[in-house]
C-alpha cells in the first residue's frame, strides 16, 4: 500500500468545489468541500484549489502514499489539451482560464482537467456500468444533455480537444430553437429544461391545474405525478423517451456501439424514460445495429468526484 | 523491388468486378474486369474472382513480386471481422455469404472485405485528400448517402463490425420516409434519389417543365441546369447542400473532426453542394468545431480498385 500512487480530485460545481484523495479502487478517502467563488476572478478558485490540495497532502504525508496528479472535472466548453476552460454560464467572469497550469504551478503536481460529462463517463468506464467496456456512449440527462464518446478507454475530443456534445445533433432541422443558436437539437427535446417546457405546453394546451403542476416544476415532480398515474405527466415522459430514442437511434446507426450508458438526474426516471426510448430505437435503427447494443443507467450516482480521479487513472 | 509485397484488389460493383495489382503507391499495375453474375448463386462470384487472382499472379509471377493478401471492396451490410455480407440490394440471392473465407480457400491468400464506402476512405486516407491526417469523415454521394469514420487510420467498425451508417442520422424526426424503414433519415435528403425527387416534386409545385427536365432526370443533368442558371435546379442543390451541412453540424458538434472528404458522383456538383453545406454548418455548430473543421472534394476519382488494395495495405 505505501508504494500506491492515488488521484487527488477536484469536482468543480456552479455552487459546490469538492477535493479529495481517491484509490485506484474508486474510494475516496479524504475530502474537502467548499463553496465555490464562481462569480469571483477565476485567481479566486485556483486558490481554494491549491489549499485543499495543501490540506489533503499534510492529512496523508504520514502514510506514505505518493500522489499521481490532480484531475479536475469541470463545466465546458473547454480544451483538455491546453486545461483552458473557455466559458462556462456558471462563471460569469471566466474566460479563456489557463486552469490546468494555474494549478500546476501552485501544487508543482501534474494537472488535467477534463468537462464533467467525460469525467462522469471515465468513472462509469472504470467503476460503474461501462466496467469492462472498452467503447461506449455515455449520456447524462440533467438541466442539459451532455454526453462522452469512450473510445479505447479513452474519452473522444476531436481536433480541438472539444468533448463529444451529443446533445447538440440536429434532430430536428425545423424544430425547438436551442440555447446554443441552432434548431431541433436533441437538448432541445431531450432534457430537464425540455420536460419542463412540454409539460407547461401540455398544460397550457390542455387547461389543466392538477395539484403536482402548481408549485415550481422539476423534472422529478412530472416522474411521481406519472408514476401516480397522471396521463398528461405520462405524456410527457413518453415524449421525451421518444425523442432520446431517436437520438439513440442516430447514434446507434452511426457508431454501431455496444453500450449506452444514461446518466444525472433526469435518468433517475428510469422505465417511464428507457421503455418508449427503446421502442423508438428498435423503429428507427437497423436491426443488426439495434439488438448489439445494451442501453444501460449509470452506476454512480454521483460521479463528480470520483470522475476528476478517473481522468488521473485513465493516463496511468 | 523484388522484395516488394503488393495487394490484390477486387472492386466487386453490382454491374461491374474488377481485380487488380496495386503498388504501395496506389499504381494499378495489372487489372481483370467481367461483369459481376449479381444475379446468380454467390459462388459464380467466388469462381470469377478466383479466376482473375490466378491470372493476375501468373502475370506477375515473373517479377518476384509477392502478395501480400487480397482486399475485396463489396456493397454492404457486411462484417468485416468475419467477412460475411448479409444481404445487398444488388445481389438478390446474397445472404450470409462468407466471402473473405470462401475466396481465401479458393486462393489460398489472406482475405479482408470491407464495405466500398470504408475502401474509399481507406483509399483517401492513404493517397487522397486524407493522406496524413488520422481521423477524418468520409462521405460519398452517389445515389444514396455512404460514410465511413476513419479514426486513428482505421475504419471504425463498432461491435458488429458494420461500417458507419451516417445516411442513416435522423436529421427531421417527422420527415420523408427513407428505404431503410426510418422516418428523416439524411440520405432521404441528401443523395441522388432525393435529387431526383426535389427536382421531380418542384417541377410538378410549379407546373414547370423545362427541356433539361424531359428526359430521364440524372442528378448531373439537374447540376448542369444550375450552372446554366436555371432557378429551379439552383434551388434544388441550395436546399440539398442546406440538408448536408444541417448533418455535417450533427457530426461537427459530436466528434470534432478536422477534416470531411466528400466523394461519390453527386459531389462533382462541388461549389453548387458544398457552398450551402458550409454555410448551413456555421449557422448550426459550435464556432470553435466549425472553424476547426475543412470540408474538402475527395481526390480519387474512382476509389474502387485502390480503395479495395488500401483495405491491406492498412492492415501492414
Amino acid at each position: 500500500m505505501s508504494s500506491e500512487r492515488i488521484a487527488l480530485a477536484v469536482d468543480l460545481g456552479g455552487t459546490n468545489l469538492r477535493t479529495g484523495a481517491v484509490t485506484r479502487n474508486g474510494d475516496v478517502i479524504c475530502s474537502r468541500r467548499a463553496p465555490t467563488p464562481a462569480r469571483e476572478p477565476w485567481e479566486r478558485t485556483v486558490d481554494v484549489i491549491a489549499e485543499h490540495v495543501a490540506s489533503l497532502r499534510s492529512e496523508i504525508a504520514q502514510s506514505g502514499i505518493e500522489i499521481a496528479g490532480i484531475g479536475i472535472g469541470a463545466p465546458g466548453p473547454l480544451d483538455v489539451r491546453t486545461g483552458i476552460v473557455f466559458s462556462s454560464p456558471n462563471f460569469p467572469l471566466w474566460f479563456n482560464v489557463p486552469l490546468a497550469s494555474a494549478v500546476g504551478e501552485r501544487t508543482g503536481l501534474p494537472v488535467r482537467v477534463e468537462n464533467d460529462a467525460d469525467a462522469a463517463a471515465l468513472a462509469e468506464a472504470r467503476w460503474g456500468s461501462g466496467a469492462g467496456v472498452t467503447d461506449f456512449i455515455y449520456l447524462t440527462i440533467g438541466t442539459g444533455l451532455g454526453s462522452s464518446l469512450i473510445i479505447n478507454g479513452r474519452a473522444w475530443h476531436g481536433v480541438s480537444g472539444i468533448a463529444a456534445e451529443a446533445g447538440h445533433i440536429t434532430i430536428e432541422a425545423q424544430g425547438r430553437l436551442c440555447g446554443c443558436g441552432n434548431t431541433g437539437c436533441w437538448e432541445s427535446y431531450v432534457s430537464g429544461w425540455a420536460i419542463v417546457q412540454r409539460t407547461k405546453e401540455l398544460l397550457s394546451d390542455t387547461g389543466r391545474s392538477p395539484q403536482w403542476s402548481r408549485g415550481a416544476l422539476e423534472p422529478h415532480i412530472v416522474a411521481d405525478a406519472a408514476l401516480a398515474g397522471d396521463t398528461l405527466a405520462q405524456r410527457v415522459y413518453q415524449e421525451t423517451g421518444r425523442y432520446l430514442g431517436i437520438g439513440i437511434a442516430s447514434l446507434v446507426n452511426l457508431l454501431n456501439p455496444g453500450l449506452i450508458v444514461i446518466g444525472g438526474g433526469v435518468s433517475a426516471a428510469g422505465h417511464l424514460l428507457l421503455d418508449p426510448a427503446r421502442d423508438e430505437l428498435h423503429r428507427r435503427a437497423f436491426s443488426t445495429q439495434a439488438q448489439a447494443v445494451r442501453i444501460e443507467r449509470a452506476a454512480l450516482k454521483e460521479p463528480g468526484l470520483i470522475g476528476a480521479a478517473a481522468i488521473v487513472y485513465s493516463d496511468l
